[in-house]
């Protein structure tokens, strides 16, 4: 029997929901080490829809467990359903619906709110020192509620290779311990059981992302 | 310089655009194998709307372009701008959008009609003899236009692990050649330049179907 892993998602696109290829990565390769997957995604609006060759706001209004599904090819389920017993790991995939839908960042920074049940997914799988995977801007979730952690995000010095540097500074203020790292690298806080990767935090080759989150992957299992 | 690529998206999700893990395995592979992509979609309607939970359509309307550039992450062109001129070969992922959106096989099956830009871009590369990759549905565009020409979708018996195998015999009513395949397997056709795999055409496991398009990519590539 393979490790059950819940995977939990934001929408569908990297603007508004979770990064499609960060999420796709994240399955593929789930499933070649024979993990058991179950996708889940919170059944709430989402902040907003991006049009993603404009890079504008719409007046549409989309939901985040319906536009999830089309990641999960319609295999998915309410994350207020999630059974922290059933389950030997978690993780999310990044993408700006993690700081517009799973929490607030986005608009508040440090001093973000996360969703209710994404925060109770995570504590539980904490408190049962079950591994959790993050990438992308997702370590910000576990800084905000586990203070002290390690991970990354990647670098912390803006450039055109790592955009998005200043969100390091921001978890060491969150008072958790940011760790330097390449793209293709994962980091490991076995303290607190959570494995990072920065993922499209780098302006990085997608095969790159796509390795480095098999490196986070593989570790969560290991963990598992 | 990396060979130049072009991949045509059909929208974002299975049931009613491009199939968000196939498109995303063909940039993972191009990427891997330092091709230069340039992603393109045609500026058109979506036939109609799924809702990927209920696997049932909605009253919304949503754009091909504009959904297409989800998986593009806004980096992504009106199909009507492809020159063949500039570019070295030409692979378009699977899912239902090809079926609904780029073509009407979802409705009219080998009656089809294709998307007038699709279907110029395709004669365009192929009169070029420029190699095009199709995976999943997308061999039925190739069989539509060339016929004679040899394809694979996989099996043509249905089980549960081929649950649209009758696509196999209406490809072979069209006259093309069909060649049996397992999902890790591309199928080189040398007189038409044609690379194809069957990807989710194949209830097989996530990772199974990015290594079969690792294959097709590669063999694009080598022919291009």
């Amino acid at each position: 029997m393979g490790k059950r892993v819940a995977v939990v998602l934001a929408g569908c696109g990297v603007y508004d929901g979770s990064e499609i290829h960060e999420a796709s990565a994240v399955l593929v390769h789930l499933s070649r080490e024979g993990a058991q997957v179950e996708v889940f995604a919170p059944n709430i609006s989402q902040m907003h829809v991006v049009d993603h060759m404009k890079g504008q706001p719409t007046q549409e209004q989309r939901n985040v467990l319906v536009e999830s599904a089309r990641i999960a090819r319609g295999n998915i389920r309410d994350l207020a359903e999630l059974d922290v017993k059933g389950l030997d790991a978690l993780i999310i995939p990044g993408g700006f619906g993690v700081a517009k839908n799973l929490s607030t960042w986005a608009t508040q920074g440090k001093n973000c709110t996360i969703c209710r049940e994404v925060e109770d997914v995570l504590r539980a799988f904490h408190a049962a020192q079950k591994p959790i995977g993050l990438c992308c801007i997702s370590p910000v979730l576990a800084a905000k509620l586990f203070p002290g952690c390690e991970v990354t995000v990647g670098h912390d010095t803006e450039c055109e290779r790592w955009p998005y540097a200043q969100t390091a500074v921001s978890l060491r203020e969150l008072g958790c311990h940011h760790v330097p790292s390449s793209v293709t690298e994962a980091h490991v806080d076995t303290r607190h059981r959570l494995v990072t990767t920065c993922a499209f935090m780098c302006n990085a080759p997608i095969h790159e992302i796509h390795d480095g989150i098999g490196r986070m992957v593989h570790e969560v299992l290991r963990l598992a």
